[in-house]
């Protein structure tokens, strides 16, 4: 019975909204009534309680070719505080240095009893403890699988599939562009000025590199899993981090030669640090290209580990595996009413 | 709620055991009345309502030492027909030839709406389609996380973290001992005679080391993840099967010099195939010694690698989780009434 409103249409909203279109079947099996009621971009938003056309929807790239319900000025506070919707996905921009605008619209979202999905890290990193607080107070999930490491599910993984483990230590390559870099500068011997250039020319950098090359983007991950997985209570400074730009072809060589990589690992135990790291290339952690890998050390299981891709819009396939979530949690409370 | 059986007290019934003493209080913040009333061998079972002292049990190796209580000539059927259960946990020895004697436990169980949880591969193998179909028709959950690559979850990954991708195809390496023997080859350029020979004074082989190398043991998984997963109705003989007995080192030298590694892979798409492939050295399936691993392809997050322990104690980390799961769904259920 999920009335559905998503903050945010850049890459992953539009791709979230086709996917939606495409598994609408699937997703109908779970919850017949299940609506995308809302969309809001920067701008405005889109807003029918009777539910978007879905289709129409999956065919536009701005909101104002959908229709002209969409109109501007309007804002995503004002279709949060409507208060028709029941689950917000949240995918505006990431922003790490204060979470807005998402913080605020999750806030918002959760003061009036809707539940959040998001894939939006700068929230969680900025106010992980407010947030799942506020969450528990107004008797709301909020689910974001898709904040760490793309489409690996490591948040359900640990909580749905190793319940019985205890965690006690997660190793983590969480940046696709460094790994990127660190695996061009292993395999073709290349500068890691060439190797940034590339990836700049890939398009798999931010605009400022330094959120890729200095580990802050790892270092924001390292957080969310600190928080969510080991019941820490840290903040973005208590990372200790290194960044890549002081690794050398000159270092990597001589680790190649030794069968090591060298790669930007993220360690959360006791410590919570992000640098680069002599890997065994033997090692399950050791993933090339753009790929991550996160490895759990446990008690039990001893050691697994979960690799896929870290970014782009297989994100969507972790947003809708939360989104199932949500309304099979909630249909089941229901039914026990 | 749950009144506990176990049929088997060999080495992961005990190592069972002991975890459930250990976890106890993580248990019982789940299910505050969660107890052992009985544990099965072959020879008889020992049982109590009140529930089994699990520390005094957790210091025994064989039934008889616990108490008096213990007494021969009992059948587990006939533990299982008190009804008294809930749920029972099946670690019986394998045996994928017709399953039994966990075949049959099973089916008693289910048929009295016990809910079975189990890391005994046999009865699946033989009876998938009639066991599922069982435990629907009575209610009850069967689940068996252990069954198939040991610590590693991919039954709950897929149901519960990749809720809406659609599977593709599996590949996976699936059996341990092949593994470690190809591995040994690879690194050490030792025969494949030496590396069996190895591998048996480790005692990672079964009595007959055909059900490893003839690749046996990995193609009853392969039919386990087909049913499971791929919606498939298939059987043993449905497998194309190939071991790794005429897998040579020169073979091995040759692959190596292109950067590749040869492995006992099974697939899972169209077709189900056990036989000795050629993996890049840099792709995340190619992991050595005992490890195992599982690469899944799907439409939405593409591709997902999990790898882990393959066998031994670390099963008990699947049970557990088995048996956590079946406790939070069957309490969710009653408060529904």
């Amino acid at each position: 019975m999920l009335n559905v409103i998503i903050a945010g249409f850049g890459f992953i909203g539009r791709k979230l909204v086709r996917t939606f279109h495409k598994k609408i079947d699937l997703i109908k099996n779970v919850d017949s009534k299940f609506k995308i009621i809302g969309v809001s971009d920067s701008k405005g938003y889109l807003y029918n309680l009777n539910g978007l056309d879905l289709k129409r929807l999956s065919s536009v790239k701005r909101l104002s070719e959908y229709s002209e319900e969409y109109r501007e000025g309007r804002s995503t506070e004002e279709m949060i505080e409507k208060g028709e919707a029941n689950l917000m996905i949240e995918v505006t921009p990431t922003n790490v240095d204060d979470g807005e605008p998402g913080l605020s619209f999750m806030k918002a979202a959760l003061k009036k009893g809707i539940h959040v999905v998001t894939s939006n890290k700068g929230p969680l990193v900025v106010a992980f403890r407010e947030l799942t607080s506020l969450a528990k107070r107004n008797d709301c999930f909020l689910l974001y699988e898709g904040t760490v490491a793309g489409a690996i599910p490591i948040f359900s993984l640990i909580k749905r599939c190793l319940q019985g483990d205890t965690i006690r230590r997660i190793m983590g390559i969480l940046n696709g562009t460094t790994n990127y870099i660190l695996s061009r500068m292993y395999f073709e011997g290349t500068s890691f000025e060439l190797a940034l250039k590339e990836a700049r020319e890939r398009g798999l950098t931010e605009r400022d590199p330094s959120y890729d090359v200095d580990g802050i983007d790892a270092a924001c991950k390292a957080v969310i899993l600190a928080n969510a997985l080991m019941n820490r209570n840290v903040k973005f400074k208590d990372v200790k981090r290194t960044g890549i730009r002081r690794v050398t072809q000159e270092a990597i060589s001589l680790a190649k030669k030794s069968k090591f990589a060298i790669k930007l690992v993220s360690v959360i135990d006791k410590r919570i640090e992000v640098s680069p790291k002599l890997v065994p290339i033997n090692h399950p952690l050791c993933v090339h290209s753009t790929l991550n890998a996160i490895h759990i050390e446990t008690d039990l299981a001893r050691e697994i580990t979960l690799i896929g891709r870290g970014a782009g819009e297989e994100t969507v396939s972790a947003v809708l595996n939360d989104v199932l979530t949500v309304i099979r949690e909630t249909a089941s409370r229901s039914r026990k009413i």
